[in-house]
């Protein structure tokens, strides 16, 4: 993690937006029961009442035990169930066993959440400023479980042949379809990229005219993760991007046109995917004699197709961006032509009720709807290191095997995501609200 | 499955049957949150919710669907949710994802079998004498799940590491350990075994001086399964059974032994069992400093040297026999030791509240406490045919791999056992109240 | 095992016997070179260069090493090469790994043979009376090793795409196709079954008048393994037995009625196989255009429908039994109705060359072409003991979860079998040489 | 595949180029018996035949078949048993079956290629550039088997206990060990990199002014891969390289320290391959009193601590970097450093015989010995676009899930590799000579 050091959030700043944070969690999981709560239906995905407990767990854990004097540990068990992957912090419960455990219940659970926001909140006033560092970071944190805890329910509601709805959709309007692709020509040569997390360190001794006169991206200030930085020039070959995401129609002509049956158009891993696992669509798609459908959190619906298609895996964009003849941006392409946009902008989560990826309004938008899968392995930047102790784990041990998506989803809490932020998963992942924007060379 | 033809239940009988079973299915999960009932920790168990749903589906498919004239099924989604494994009854949801059902909830569930009870009982006294058979069927069937009901909630209780007991045990009043075994001289010779099922069919022609004055059990009146019977004679050589299943105490003794170690106790397939699960003691025991402990019903607790050991499987059965210089009893040496016991006494289940194996309080018991393994394999009996239909399925399609259990356990609602009664189960599952009894050559 | 202790082999004859059997081992690997002499093409096959080894292992272990003073075992890595599954015999080889020995060659496996050939012949005058059993043991050992390594061959042979035969098949004479089955009523009430190892010991005291006065088999002269004994008496239902065994035209009737297809043919166990592995047909067979064909060690032939079906497992057996309104027969059923007939007619292995099974030429036939799959679990007789020692694994540990075949096959050597004769398999296993006899109740 | 258009090989040394190939490798598996050619001892390896043949294959079909006019097809059942991955090529037999083909023999093999050995010579003054440009690829192709040859035989010998040796080693002269490591600077800025497969190409427009003056490579002449290229632009930051690979000695010290232990030095995916692996160290390495030995082709002897580790997974040598407080290079800064330096020199594979890799003789060297893992994912570069047709799928399509290493081995043909070869291979992999060079940030 990193930690917005020159910041130094303001305590009461910070106590509002715990607050807030906290709050949300809560109010997605309000159209849960406990059993709903409690099912984790792949390794991949938790149950929505651990996803409330451990982002509890690192309050609790990292601000309160490690920082108050005196505080103690509400339940001495809580850490080997709670804790995810931090190796440091000891023995935890097996990933795939997380849906095992009706107890502690969801009311338990929630009353944890209070006595750890109450806690919290009590002692934020005179927490050092790297213990409101950890609180802020626990913030950024508890809103990617939010984005998870979406999209963890959306697929075990998907494998219940009731096919339950977590929230009823907006009544849909008719929308144009959009038309076709604008490209973007993009920046070409060295540009700055990533997140400065702080003036004090010197990542780079290169100088380059084109990024010194010109920064991109408002990228000093504010939090970020570790991952995100240092930041440091890169170089852009000449490019351009498509000034939307793929939309239903188009992939639905993917489909058609025997795009899942055709070995030339994959890679050789994503075609052994795809013949072992039998995937012929995006994920919660299925046909029946009316057309193709898609299951949401509204429940199953016919596929709009001037929508982004969302629930790709990597493997499923690279071959439709070869069968497009076009390819994936690389990461920094992404970030170089996102960073004048604004990053709160379009549609991201706001509150709990219906999310969705939405037919692209006009101009062209890198925020919102869908997580844009780059060509580009997640690997660390130049001069990373990763923190001391086990936050340290956040992000770096990851970075093998994942690419990175850009760009944030429907499903993102507002505010979450910016142009430096890197979000990653293994190429054959689809649950999250992913999709594509292509890219090709100039 | 095989109905009392011969018996024609009085339907005001039947009904309090019926409602006193169904009663005592939502006793027992009246401890169980939503949650509690809906998580299913292995492929073998099943989630209590599912128990109580199947059962219900089982009257409705059976008796209200296929016998009362315009009957309309509750919920047109549930039978594929519900049937367990009747081919003849279309698709059904996969076993092993069972668990994946927060929806439909545990109220929604007893509301189902509320309507379902009550078109039952309202349909009773009008049902052809078939049907009424079927509703007696039905109801040892729930038997059959309420005793798995429990042990599959143990096991998903097990696994959480909280341990949650389900009831709070009885205090343990300290117990004499039993003495030695005493052997016991079995008949030798002829002898009817298996249930009478019906006096209109002569199943078997032979006649012996052994079998035919001496009726070794009232085995042609009442209720069996189709696998029970026909009837007929069986041969026995010169044996002798143990008065007393083996204790845990005992078991404490082999596993000291090194009992686990020395593959020259076990049969092949149970060495490379216990070589891969690295399999040391009975399932829910485990060694601290303090000894053994075990997990029950009612939470861990130190293990009873006293009382009879449970949760072994028939590898671990039998290499216990070899290991003591005896063997595993036949299934029809101990049915003829048993039949002239009474198989309503002993430790079975009476009603909700904390069941567990007991020490024995003297003289030999053949029912209750666990089900002993037999050497026998479940193989049909001269002349068995399947019924037709879907019920032909209940019995007949699992007669291979599986080891024949006698006696009943705990678990085993009271009543529902008989010396004829044969359970099953594959040689390396454990997690029902199994035990052991020796037998050995004379 | 168990050997004729009563018979005390004459070492001229011993010898002669030792020198035919090895014989015939070389004779049958003469087609292979070294490289097909070294694949193993499943883990349940073996490499015929790890039968050649394994079966002079057994003669060096148990008869050299153990009874031959001065003996010094040739390579002392081959123990832990060629061991079977002999625990107390130590370490050893991982059976699947068995496919990865180019080394030691064939040639110097062939090499390792003649030395133990002679060191053997040499001692043979010398040898006490038990170790002439064991040589005699031995010898039976390997005769089930030719048959093994037969069809290990031929499982290899068949998954080359190139499909190599291992021998020319004889010209096809055109068999008339053999008339309905008559089925012969089998012998009802108690009869004696089994080996009659010992005169020294009464395994039984039941005494009954069917059985004592009409002896049937000559049960008790010359050689058994241990699990035909004890002899003992059995009880027989009114039943009969088809006069010979299934052919392939009458298996393609199934096939053609939809028999893989129909759940209720099956047990549960053979339909969860039947589907999770896609069968629709023995093994060996092949559909095209010209209607089906069968591998063989002749090759790629067409299906014969006059001569018995073979390579089917005891799931396939029972299910066609099921569809044929028949069942499988008991072993003992088989063994009364075997006893009378001639263990050596009948089409068995005599030497190497293309072995199959063959159209029956008229009259009840129990002996060569297919082994006979009954429905009886391979258990321990009453009063069974395995031996002490490395040599009572050689059966006794593999009594749970297999079936009894009876009969013996044409890649049996002749004079190998006999009436009590107990092979076993597990039930989907059908690499085999397996056929099927209906049964039923009368 | 990528070939050397510009080059257009003279056909009489393209001839002598071809045959001294093909002689290597049929000198490579003059120690091989048909047996230890036959044998696959893992998914990930080839039978050493596969290899001879699939080599032969390639020349026959992209050569022979497509461009001589009334070329017959040797064997038409090859394509389907030597196909390797040409998805365009059509059907071909499964992978992890490659050790299942005792037929053709070794010898049958070797005909095949004396047959296509003499057509290919006899057709190629007459084969048009396309054609001569094959024959060149399949040159490099057959030497890219030759290295996977060896090391296939190695894995396979190295899972026989008996342990053979394919060669005789060199006697071990004593070695001084290598002194500490030595950071060398590397260039930082934009380089340029990758192959210059054509003058006719722009593939960058980048300008630069490090670049344009400084050729780093002879790179625009000679045969490379398809993925090598485009030559491009490439930015580098402060870093440096160590003059040498990782020692055994220094590896040792590692796994002393507890380096395979501790979680903190590991990648997630790592860890979790050591966790179910069992690593402990690397490939072939085996610890008993006397201390650690290795296998290699010569056999298992003491590992030599002054010699480069070898047999090390990316996950590893990830691992090591982080303990030593190092990282592992990028490619292009390895490909920077190491263009300066003879890409023939060092330990590469001369003729055959034993080869290992050696102690540094002194001297910053780049190639032979063992391939470095870099930490950079295999990815095209800027401008990459896979041929047309079925060598189009020479290396594009394995892009995904892969790291880059680079500097070829003491395995790897000598005259094969260079400064912008790029091999590749999953990051669990270490059955290659692959060690690690360590770099860090300046």
């Amino acid at each position: 993690m990193r930690t917005e050091r020159d910041v130094n959030p303001d305590p009461s700043a910070l106590a509002s937006r715990f607050a807030a944070v906290r709050a949300l969690s809560a109010a997605l999981v309000a159209p849960l029961s406990d059993a709903d709560a409690t099912i984790q239906s792949m390794d991949d995905a938790s149950p929505a009442k651990w996803h409330l407990a451990h982002t509890t767990w690192f309050f609790e854990t990292f601000v309160l035990r490690d920082h108050v004097p005196g505080y103690r540990v509400q339940d001495d068990r809580f850490p080997f169930l709670f804790n995810s992957y931090y190796e440091a912090e000891g023995q935890r419960h097996a990933r795939p066993r997380r849906g095992m455990l009706s107890r502690p219940s969801l009311d338990e659970i929630m009353g944890y959440r209070a006595t750890v926001n109450a806690a919290l909140l009590g002692a934020l006033p005179d927490l050092p400023a790297d213990a409101r560092d950890l609180v802020a970071l626990g913030c950024h944190h508890e809103e990617q479980h939010q984005e998870l805890l979406l999209t963890d329910i959306l697929h075990h509601f998907s494998v219940n042949p009731l096919q339950p709805a977590m929230w009823q959709g907006a009544p849909k309007v008719p929308v144009a379809m959009p038309g076709p692709v604008e490209w973007i020509e993009g920046r070409t040569g060295l540009v700055e990229v990533g997140h400065d997390e702080s003036s004090k360190r010197e990542n780079t001794r290169i100088e380059s005219s084109e990024s010194t006169g010109d920064t991109i991206d408002a990228a000093g200030s504010g939090f970020a993760f570790d991952c995100e930085g240092p930041r440091h020039a890169a170089l852009l070959h000449p490019h351009a991007l498509a000034d939307r995401t793929v939309t239903n129609g188009e992939w639905a002509a993917f489909i058609a046109d025997g795009g899942y049956a055709e070995p030339r158009h994959w890679l050789s891993d994503g075609w052994a995917w795809v013949q072992a696992q039998g995937i012929v669509a995006p994920l919660y798609w299925e046909r029946s004699e009316g057309g193709w459908s898609r299951f949401g959190l509204d429940g199953r619906r016919p596929v709009d197709p001037a929508a982004p298609v969302a629930h790709v895996s990597f493997f499923e964009a690279d071959a439709y961006a070869g069968w497009a003849g076009a390819r994936l941006p690389t990461e920094f392409e992404w970030e170089a032509a996102a960073s004048g946009h604004d990053s709160n902008g379009g549609n991201q989560l706001d509150a709990a009720g219906a999310v969705e990826p939405r037919p692209s309004s006009g101009g062209p938008a890198f925020f919102g709807d869908v997580w844009e899968w780059t060509g580009s392995a997640f690997r660390p930047y130049p001069g990373f290191r990763a923190a001391e102790g086990a936050v340290g784990e956040y992000n770096g041990k990851f970075m093998s095997g994942q690419f990175v998506l850009r760009g944030g989803s429907c499903a993102t809490p507002r505010g979450h995501v910016r142009a430096s932020y890197r979000n990653f998963f293994y190429p054959h992942q689809r649950w999250q609200f992913t999709g594509v924007r292509l890219a090709k060379d100039l």
